[in-house]
């Protein structure tokens, strides 16, 4: 891959922001041995080599809902190999067991490509049940299950990443057309680790465009309305605190991300639409070294956060399922910076007027808060691994093929060996 | 890449058609030592070491004709960096001199990214000047120029690779809206070569499908008309003469494919819409071991010409013109085969009458022939070579940045030091 360097980046404490880097190629071919491309050059050349090295580091967790089985499939041919994949599916269980089809599709998969990837359902009760007993009880439901929303998939999916031993964890979704899309997703994480390096970093892709059907045929939008207000009221948050006006975040909204296990074990997650532009507001409340007080403010200032953001080439084609709603992505996005202690009086003021100006918010109306879950780094990470161990063994590991039945899971990778001993 | 070893092919003479391989992953990561995989394997790996070993033996051929810079910019941007890129324009040079802003496009496009890219003019008079004094006049109109027509650019391109000394030579269009597509077909050209090695071998792809906007939704169509057409009558010829029904070409209308030079060099080319279909039809016309008597036939027929059929995982999405006549392209395709001494009296009656079904024949009228050009290889190269040189040279290399001022072509590649020597 070759990739701009960053032409510029903001400062906030320990935190980072790098502004946007363009793709001049996606593949760069192999180490040269040539200087060319190197650390002092404008445009940086990442070997395949290098690329390759990050990859077998990474786990990509992808969430599942109710997919089509095909877009399932084509997403895991664009994931490099070396990568282990987490699929983690909310699909019903009746009364089609979705899930049932989803792991027999996956395992065909596998049996093909050999290719590492763990399935396991949201909704899982020894999952559920080792959260618990590992004190970390937020993400569960009235009915001791983990709670539904994407978010709370995607905090199982880097659990589950840590538990595998992986240092980074990426997020690609299940409803993409172009293989090539998240091939080249992937890449860039990778690319982006690479680049700016660090314990603490995060990689978040700018889509190069959304084509959209307009009057029968294709038009590519740059942007769409929530990632628009995302950014805007971003760079005013950053921009109060720096005193320049800014528009270095330009990934509000960036579903497609990727981030150290380690950063992602340190972090609190908002809920629903409002995770990933929370991510930028997290980061800034606890590493930005602006707040004097609050839980865990400050004791890890002596960390480099990099935040990079890189423009993908690829336009962004996924399913359209018309279950967006533009306005509740808005009002979440603006409702993590409305309701964060950073959140200057004159920037709530433009929040409101914002959303009361689209008649989402009445006179006299607040924004609700998100809800928020705390970082995973205070539970007990062995209790969890023993007990959903005890609990899969205790459930016969009937129709459950979840590999987290020991501290090591075991993905689905149906070698001959394995098979027999099946 | 991983992908599937071919299932069963067709042997007519010297001629191979393998059955469509499906490609399982887009990477399939380095080389790793497992014997999984290997040469036994029904699901083959190609590492991305011994990709890049042929892209590095490979030209990529691009066909513009007045196409958006965005696009252009793209389709660059997805290939791998190590094959040369050779860019034949056919764009108007008045009123706006649209040739010059490709070049300055893609100079730019070079000075970040080091590729090796070649533009040429199809117009150019110094070229078309060494193809009169080569001996090879077919190719000139009355203005003693290039012919118009993408076939013409094509042949221009492969001799371009066959200067350059690449040992592969494939085609890739300049509307793909996505580099990710672009990517995966060189991937999988590459891939062809490894798994079915010959000095005569070919690789075509079939799209995974063609979106098309319908009803203010997209539908993933995966046969146009036009290919469904030429794959029924290729695969109605082939069984005549093997005695047994098939439905092995899956490719007949395959614009995108690569093919090694020493291929390219000795087969006859169709123009217009024919050019693909009548791959099939002349390989097997001239290595088949069918025909016994006609110009270079049975010459060669201790070769292996091994023709490998990839289906592609990127569905195709390309700029729609609304200048594709289906009904012109499927008449051109048919009427290689209804042209071909390979075709049975009974199997021309078949064409005549789906023609005339669908109104494009009139009873009593004859399908016309396509203009066919003969092969490259009865030129004199070391002319060719000698004149465009001098041609060139002649000209005071002014506007035409043509790259074959030598039997060694120097590509547009920006390096410090060329730029000092200019």
């Amino acid at each position: 891959m070759r990739i701009e360097s960053p032409r510029e980046f903001e400062r906030l404490g320990a935190v980072r922001i790098y502004g946007l880097q363009k793709v001049y190629e996606l593949d760069a071919g192999p180490e040269s041995g040539s200087p060319e491309g190197g650390e002092d050059s404008v445009v940086r050349r990442v070997s395949s080599e290098a690329l390759h090295e990050i990859e077998s580091q990474m786990a990509i967790v992808v969430p599942v809902r109710n997919e089509r089985l095909k877009l399932i499939e084509g997403v895991l041919v664009g994931i490099p190999h070396d990568c282990l994949v987490i699929v983690v599916s909310n699909s019903p269980r009746a009364p089609v067991d979705k899930f049932f089809l989803e792991q027999e599709a996956i395992n065909n998969f596998c049996r093909f490509t050999r290719k590492q990837v763990m399935v396991v359902h949201q909704k899982d009760p020894a999952i559920a049940a080792a959260f618990s007993a590992a004190g970390y009880h937020d993400i569960l439901d009235d009915k001791e299950l983990v709670r539904n929303g994407k978010a709370e998939g995607m905090i199982m999916g880097s659990l589950l990443a840590k538990m595998a031993g992986r240092k980074y964890v990426g997020f690609v979704d299940s409803d993409n057309y172009f293989p090539g899309a998240v091939n080249e997703y992937v890449k860039e994480y990778a690319a982006g680790f690479c680049l700016n390096p660090s314990d603490y970093a995060m990689v978040r892709i700018s889509w190069h465009s959304k084509p959209k059907v307009v009057e029968n045929s294709l038009y590519f939008a740059k942007w769409g309305r929530s990632s628009r207000h995302s950014n805007m009221f971003l760079n005013k948050l950053v921009g109060h605190h720096t005193g320049f006006e800014t528009e270095i975040v330009k990934t509000g909204n960036a579903g497609e991300h990727a981030l150290t296990t380690d950063l992602a074990m340190s972090i609190d997650y908002a809920t629903g639409y409002a995770v990933e532009t929370f991510h930028y507001v997290h980061l800034l409340e606890k590493y930005a070294g602006i707040l004097t007080e609050g839980e865990g403010v400050g004791e890890d200032m002596h960390r480099m956060v990099k935040i990079s953001q890189i423009e993908s080439r690829n336009p962004h084609l996924h399913e359209v399922k018309g279950d967006e709603h533009v306005e509740d992505m808005i009002a979440a996005s603006l409702s993590t910076i409305y309701h964060s202690k950073l959140c200057p009086e004159s920037l709530r003021e433009e929040i409101e007027q914002d959303l009361q100006r689209r008649n989402y918010l009445k006179e006299g109306e607040q924004l609700a808060p998100m809800r928020i879950y705390k970082s995973l780094d205070r539970m007990n990470y062995d209790q969890f691994f023993a007990t959903s161990e005890a609990a899969i063994r205790a459930a016969g590991g009937t129709s459950l093929t979840v590999p987290v039945a020991s501290s090591k899971p075991s993905p689905v990778e149906p070698t001959p060996a394995e098979t027999a001993e099946d």
